[in-house]
């Protein structure tokens, strides 16, 4: 039989992040970073690997909750903690010990959560804190997260990088206001032009309430009837209307079981859905719901916080061509409890076939008062956002016509072992002009062939290859040879002679770095 | 008996940064980036966790190799592969699963191996890359790493951040001596003085050559000998010669076998090591282990590398003030085939019992042809470095009189519910004016006291206050407190009076966005 092999490879859904790729990421995360700084989040940083119980099972899709987790045993044991945070002992008063389950972070809230509990955890047990003053913390923090995701569709990834911002210890909705400023601000700031996104925003409070009053009043229903609206961007109309009803075979030829709710509910429901279709302003839409859920002390308290999102918007300029108000919005069903929202790109692309499709939903957020509870015994209220860094770059790549490339050095070739500490020499001073520059130095001297570093050089998306043989040395002089230029003339450029002549130059030694400050600085 | 609690706590050896160490890992790691990059070394990134055997086993501390590293079962089932990459099966000709081992990766070095093996992995099966064409590969890195370390030492840490730059694919030790100018010029780009610190290198080559040419012939003695000089730093002179003799008893009162070696054989081993001492001259002591060594080829190859460091670093203006060989430095054993470096703090500092004491290695590399061996079959030269990221934070704190704080947004109170969307106006004008400003949003109405508010402004520490109540707003103006003038006064100035007068200011509204930018931008 075969003997087993070490292969070079990766996990399944992990990957290498190539300088191309992460240049984008930098680019994405220095943009959303230095937006998020000006409106006061401050900068942290948690571990990728936490006890697997402090971060909860808060995941955006529900239906994942368990497999979706990386869960490990730890390698180390230790005792066991009670409910007061002291070890649980047993009838010989040792202490009980084990291997407890950890987690790969799935998400920056969870994680923020942990945080903040941690930190108040002493205050809270001595009774200094209550839900009315836990302190107002404002953070935002970016890294990879983890989702062992069983499935996985072309362009998804079990690793993967988010920036988060989050405002934990506040009630008033002016934060989930000012946190749709943000993404709007943030994204533009990474580089999309604000009429290829538009803001949705809608508040579970309004939906919940108007629910209750219909008589859909138990959480279990409601959470059923929920998920089911949350699937519409994905099945459509017919199809959220069947599932409400009873059920629906879909396209593999599973069946769907439905809720068997009475037609007239579901018409009820639907005509809530649909109350702002085709209306874009936000008044409007407020007036109409206002009108449907009037009454319901829950729907309208969340009628009044859309009221007052609105007027900030308004006032900041944030019109209905950047902030929409959708009560179809949904965003997932873990967490939220009150404004939802989420940013979707009016952009289009072809896929494989050819067939045009919409990019969808970029990053979104919300708030999410009860996620400390858990943890604290408090519920503080909070609220944040979230933009895929990843699925961003994707998008951006997609966007461009030419794919982003990371710029790479100013490259010195290497001629000649005479000459090789003068390469460093030069590479030296160039450097100290403020440029990058490498000497090559690949493998060894006899295998240093001109074509074999020039294709080195190009790869790597070098603006200049500097060439010093003995010759040149002799003369006091170097060439230039200007890739880029080299690379746009060829396509217009037939002939060889001509094309040397306007892309390779010969410098005098002596005016290199002011020659290569003015051409490629 | 107690009940179990979920208690908000991170997992031993693992911690949250906050925005003062971020500020500080991050200017450390946009520093060292600029110079890697400025050198032509592109930014990768790759998985935290891999598969186990992908990784192997080159822990830089060999005596965790086995438990030193986070180890788990991969929970998805995969079928094994072969030594040609291809899934072994069974008599059924099923493939054969597995939950395979991963890891968490201990380094940016392994991880480096495996990328470049990956890669070239196709073609050296194709029998298309040999060792002599092996292509050059310079990138950099920065990132957590984990270590599960069962002793936590103060200070230590199982995750800590990274940043490092390798050279693949090249034999030619201008690699290794621009390395170690490299690291130089990044520890003064992060903020070092050069006199602080100095850059040692050894070449493992002389003292393998030395070694074989005074008896000790095979690997085993060998290892077992450059274990022993590497604990040099730790336990002195006395130690290592006990503990090339017939063993010692350490200050626990354990026992520590020795080699045994006979007495002239360890008079000439500790000759060697000491050759340098004293002499700070590159060229002395290249003559002095050259009359030591001659006639031993590899120690003579060493000598010849150590010659050509030496030049280009005279060339490139690097003298025995920033970098000196020293050949008591092994650096490990794990990996390292021939040069190798280490900066060396010249620092000290007051432990907690007052004792002064030396801040030591900081950052250190080497060359290591044989890594990519393991899952490529064929050695692949490589050399490159890397800087404890959260170990220079923590130096860099040390060295520095005041603790480095992050800098805070300017600062909005809030004061009145009808002036809330004017809080925010004025923020958005100051944002657009270049600054960070945050409006205080904590809690909700009734509960905004201002002493909460001042506290929360300063400990995020922030510039300046502005503060628009109902009788500012009638008159026009806004009160602008200058904080960081505020606790700068409050040393010299105890009069209350005085300290207000020069620290608060009525700005007129209109003026407020050039009195801002004139004195807080």
């Amino acid at each position: 039989m075969k003997k087993r092999g070490t292969i070079p490879r990766k996990i399944k859904g992990f990957r290498d992040i190539d300088a191309d790729l992460n240049e984008m990421r930098q680019r994405i995360i220095q943009a959303a970073a230095k937006v998020y700084r000006s409106y006061g989040f401050e900068h942290w940083d948690t571990p990728v690997l936490e006890y697997a119980d402090a971060l909860g099972k808060f995941m955006p899709d529900e239906e994942t909750v368990d497999q979706g987790v990386y869960n490990f045993k730890n390698p180390e044991e230790e005792p066991i903690l009670g409910e007061d945070g002291k070890e649980l002992r047993d009838a010989g008063a040792k202490a009980i010990m084990e291997h407890q389950a950890l987690a790969m972070r799935y998400d920056l809230t969870a994680p923020l959560a942990r945080v903040y509990a941690e930190r108040l955890w002493d205050d809270v047990k001595r009774g200094q804190i209550m839900e009315s003053n836990a302190r107002l913390f404002r953070r935002f923090q970016y890294g990879p997260v983890y989702r062992y995701e069983m499935k996985l569709a072309p362009g998804r990834f079990r690793e993967f990088w988010q920036i988060d911002f989050d405002s934990v210890g506040t009630k008033d909705v002016a934060a989930d206001a000012e946190a749709c400023m943000i993404l709007s601000d943030a994204l533009q700031a990474i580089g999309l032009d604000k009429s290829t996104f538009i803001v949705k925003v809608n508040n579970r409070k309004v939906l919940k309430g108007f629910l209750f009053s219909i008589g859909i009043d138990d959480d279990e229903k409601e959470g059923a009837v929920l998920r089911v609206i949350d699937k519409l961007d994905k099945i459509g109309w017919e199809n959220v209307e069947l599932e409400l009803a009873a059920g629906r075979t879909d396209t593999s030829g599973a069946a769907i079981a439905g809720l068997n709710l009475p037609a007239d509910l579901i018409g009820k429901i639907i005509s809530f859905l649909k109350i702002a279709t085709g209306i874009k302003g936000r008044k409007e839409v407020i007036e109409k719901l206002e009108k449907l859920v009037a009454g319901n002390e829950l729907a309208e308290e969340g009628i009044a916080e859309l009221k007052k999102m609105d007027a900030m918007w308004e006032a900041l300029g944030f019109d209905e061509s950047s902030i929409v108000f959708d009560p179809t919005l949904m965003r997932g069903m873990a967490y939220y409890t009150g404004p939802v929202f989420e940013v979707e790109s009016l952009l289009t692309f072809k896929d494989k076939r050819g067939k045009t499709r919409k990019v969808g939903s970029i990053c979104g957020g919300g708030r999410y008062d009860g996620l400390v509870k858990n943890l604290l015994g408090l519920r503080v209220p909070a609220t944040g956002a979230s933009i895929g860094v990843d699925r961003l770059a994707a998008l951006l790549q997609m966007a461009n016509d030419e794919k982003v490339k990371a710029e790479g050095p100013v490259f010195i070739a290497y001629f000649d072992d005479s000459l090789q500490t003068k390469y460093y020499e030069m590479a030296k001073e160039l450097r100290q002009a403020g440029m990058d520059v490498e000497v090559y130095c690949g493998y060894f001297k006899g295998f240093r062939k001109m074509k074999k570093q020039m294709s080195y050089a190009d790869k790597k998306n070098c603006p200049a290859v500097i060439l010093l043989g003995e010759d040149e040395a002799k003369k006091g002089v170097v060439t230039v040879k200007n890739l880029k230029l080299g690379k746009e003339l060829s396509k217009t450029i037939s002939d060889k002679k001509e094309w040397i002549a306007k892309v390779q130059k010969e410098i005098p030694m002596d005016g290199l770095v002011e020659y290569m400050k003015a051409n490629f600085a």
